[in-house]
């Protein structure tokens, strides 16, 4: 294993602990439980609260700011964070406006924010997201997994959460995202987690993982690597697929954002190279791409991948996508600039 | 060798298809020759024209729009554009406050951008970054590397021609940027160029390559690997060493922008833990870090790794660092949101 870490176990940490240092100015971070909130905290406004495993940087971390998240709880690598830590982030806030948790489906996630919820005094509502579509169950989850997708559920929620919107209307709206949104990956290498120190799972020098998970977990089938536009078009397949048996109609007028996901492995260039494929691919379908984002925003640590997020758009979803959002890693003022 | 590809020689012209069209409402492509342009030029303003081999990306194509270049000329993978190039986007740009070139300091691109220069008819000049403290000539250069700290260049000098700064002053804060600047690399894993199919360079399962170049050139030395924090004091120690040679106090109380640049096959976790080693060690040192930047800016392929810039402040780079700056890959505006 090759990695810039200090000991194993103080890999998280000395992480935090360098983020909250680059961006002290928006962020605070709490070591005893782990949390980091946003250094102004709004009481008045719904709480927006999410986290997870560590190892999916940005996610969630990144996105805590002005129109997206207030809260995020990292866990260890590939771990669930536990209630107590939710429990003092909340405390620390005192939101007036009630709590939403934004959880990815995992059943190590599902079972401690669902705790947390329960221990706390304040009002709550969960949005779960699984907008995998490369397997209905896998090693981490019953159901499908949350992915990239959550990135956009974080963005346009915590955009209506800013704007005022009370706790239904934002946990209607982000489930709303989640139904909307549709994503599969493909590993062209497993990743390493730092305290295992060896690849999580062993890939031939010619082969892929199709529909491989954000933990390295299994997906629909191993195969010999091709060229990148025969790789997307299945994954642009099985995405069509599942947005037919979601009963969703892609060819609105509105059109779709298309993010396109690195890994965290794999370099911009060819980033760019399979947005180009899916654009082809959706031009024959007669699709319209309106928003797009390329880059890694979802990853799973060192892995070399990619992933395919397509959410269908309306005029609201589209609305809160565009609104000003200041982040460390999700920043943009359309208006302004 | 495992990359998103469709053929190799295709590479790039499939990849800058996707960026242009992920891009398309603030970037237009021209196919023959290669350039790349702002949607909408100004021609009163000075021309910022930036290029070099491909392969660093998001540097250059990432950083076209307002606030920052007006033009990109790409290579193949490590290989100088041509001057057909930049003629052709200057032709089409026809600018009546002049054109300032931004070159990386390799021998193709400075040879290929002279040429180029030669060979218009508008007022020009050069600002020739070579920001790499690790190395004084190397495989591809007489004299220093232009790395990391390019990205300053084009931030900074962006920002003063936006605001209508003639072309002698850009040019100056420039080379006034430039060697503010000083930056250091580490390779844990070598880049593979896919025309070449290989890795460029065999590198142990132990080993590091300290002040490597971002085509993967020789550094100062091939190591152990040892725990972050003690790689990051020789970085450190190197750029401390190199503002000491150009007799640059970095103990000025405007501070220094930090910048963590990863080479793409790093993971943002260990960005920010290098982040954390160095503002450590910085503290120690007595320097104030006002300005913070982590993430891949500067890369070299697939390459694991990540480099450290350092660029001492002054209240006139500090300004147009924090002015407004709208390109794909760099966006903020921190007044309005």
């Amino acid at each position: 294993m090759k990695k810039f870490i200090n000991e194993k176990d103080d890999f998280i940490i000395d992480s935090l602990k360098g983020f909250a240092r680059a961006h002290e100015d928006s962020v605070d971070l709490s070591l005893d439980p782990i949390f980091l909130t946003r250094k102004e905290i709004n009481p008045k406004k719904v709480l927006l609260i999410s986290g997870g495993g560590s190892g999916h940087e940005p996610l969630h971390t990144g996105f805590i700011g002005k129109g997206m998240l207030d809260v995020a709880c990292p866990g260890h690598v590939f771990t669930s964070p536990t209630p107590d830590q939710m429990i003092a982030a909340i405390e620390h806030c005192q939101p007036e406006s009630g709590v939403l948790f934004i959880v990815k489906n995992y059943s190590g996630d599902v079972m401690n924010f669902e705790m947390a919820s329960e221990m706390i005094d304040f009002d709550h509502q969960t949005i779960l997201t699984n907008d995998d579509a490369a397997v209905i169950n896998s090693s981490y989850t019953t159901g499908r997994r949350g992915v990239a997708g959550t990135v956009i559920v974080e963005k346009v929620v915590g955009s209506l959460a800013e704007l005022g919107g009370n706790l239904i209307a934002c946990k209607n709206l982000g489930d709303k995202v989640n139904l909307h949104s549709s994503s599969i990956g493909v590993a062209l290498s497993s990743c390493t987690i730092p305290a295992a120190g060896k690849p999580t799972f062993d890939i031939g020098n010619d082969e892929i993982e199709f529909g491989v998970g954000i933990h390295g977990e299994p997906g629909r089938k191993r195969e010999k690597i091709k060229q990148a536009h025969l790789i997307v078009n299945d994954m642009v397949s099985a995405i069509l697929n599942d947005f037919e048996e979601k009963s969703l109609n892609l060819r609105d007028s509105n059109g779709i954002l298309l993010l396109v996901n690195g890994f965290a492995g794999t370099p911009l260039s060819e980033l760019y190279l399979i947005y180009n494929a899916v654009a082809e691919k959706l031009k024959e379908k007669k699709i319209h791409i309106s928003r797009s984002m390329v880059g890694n925003y979802t990853t799973s640590l060192d892995m070399a991948g990619a992933s395919i997020t397509i959410c269908l758009l309306d005029d609201e979803i589209k609305k809160h996508w565009d609104s000003p959002v200041n982040t460390p890693n999700l920043r943009w003022d359309n208006e302004n600039v």
